[in-house]
């Protein structure tokens, strides 16, 4: 959605109309590799992921931080939605830890800790009527700004909030939800649960790419969140809950 | 200051140590031009100012907003200073108005009233003891974002602050303070008051790109400010105050 000014538009148009507190979590698209080829910097990967050099850092933070996160906070103002845009370094307010080098040296990628989010902060600003918009950029106190994944941040951020509000985690990608048929966008599966995920797998109508976004809403349930779903940012989508 | 990280880490050290609510307000320092450069897109410009053009602003929200805001909040935490990166747009801090085409067409370029500051966001962030830090990037809710002048964003900060509390407003640059001879570092001029400063630029003691700093300096006193000062960041500089 995010390299789709239309999609992106009438994503937010959406997000704006949701009541209550809300937080936005947003990822980098393909702008990365698109600046970073413009700029001659060559995007290096490993086993399919992208390293984060020095160089690869200083873009994703200018799109990430600075470009998008900016864009998205001034449409959400347009839909008379009072956007904040942050990284997790403001206000400390999603400590990151760097990914050990070894097996395999991402770079300057970090993780996330839940129980480390200053939620204290982020309900500042909820209870203000605020709505909190974070990119990916985090920071280790040892080590500076760090990349990190938006879905591990989501995920994070919904656990934080479910120790003293009953939370739902909404992942938007592209999709309607989780297709038994990836081919055929209206083989939807309505609801998952830890049993039936379990069958979902064995008979093979979950598969590939969307196993792990599905594992990590379980994890999110167990964590304490109440209700996940894994939607196209507009529709009900996967509803994903406890049996 | 901001192009050279041992100066912009030693700058931000003191800057933390100062006692009190604070904020910060940045420019982009070279980077901008350089990285243009680097992306193959000519600098334009009008009677010695930059043109921002639709390509322009993407590259300062991307720089100002994005890799200079976070490097700077990044730095403060390191000091224990609880920053939080904004632009103008978030929280609808900042609001701004598109520069009018006629005379000249400086492209997406802002302009701020300090009458509309939303100075209630800005005080619930000092209240809980975070501490701001402004890149000059601002949102027109016809125009969407546009690049301001640092400078300016300052000063209006400090009117709007100086109507509930004592405000001090530091203008920091690369010289010790208002120099009465360029050439000189310890020429400073101790102080400047509306009286003295008629005088000291008949006698041709003030002369050149100060006059406009010190002329703001002045305004903002007649807006309610109770001291300016101009400096290094580090030493006491020129202190601008009513006669």
């Amino acid at each position: 959605m995010i390299d789709n000014p239309a999609k992106l538009g009438d994503f937010l148009k959406h997000f704006s109309s949701i009541k209550g507190k809300k937080i936005l979590v947003h990822g980098g698209g393909k702008e990365a590799t698109a600046l970073s080829t413009s700029m001659g910097i060559q995007t290096k990967m490993i086993e399919g992921r992208r390293v984060t050099d020095e160089e690869t850092l200083k873009i994703v933070t200018m799109l990430y931080a600075g470009l998008i996160n900016k864009r998205i906070v001034s449409l959400l103002q347009d839909f008379n939605c009072n956007a904040i845009g942050l990284s997790g370094a403001d206000g400390n307010s999603i400590p990151a830890s760097k990914r050990p080098s070894v097996p395999i040296d991402y770079g300057f990628v970090g993780d996330i800790d839940p129980a480390k989010i200053n939620f204290e902060f982020i309900n500042l600003l909820l209870e203000n009527k605020y709505t909190p918009v974070f990119c990916a950029i985090c920071r280790d106190e040892n080590n500076g700004l760090l990349n990190c994944n938006a879905d591990s941040i989501a995920s994070a951020l919904a656990e934080a909030c479910s120790k003293s509000e009953n939370t739902e985690l909404i992942y938007c990608f592209e999709k309607p939800g989780v297709l038994s048929d990836i081919e055929n966008e209206s083989s939807v599966i309505p609801q998952i649960t830890p049993h039936n995920f379990k069958k979902l797998k064995e008979s093979g109508k979950i598969s590939g790419g969307i196993i792990p976004k599905v594992t990590n809403a379980l994890k999110a349930l167990e964590s304490g969140v109440e209700i996940v779903r894994i939607c196209n940012g507009k529709n009900e989508g996967t509803i994903i809950k406890n049996d």
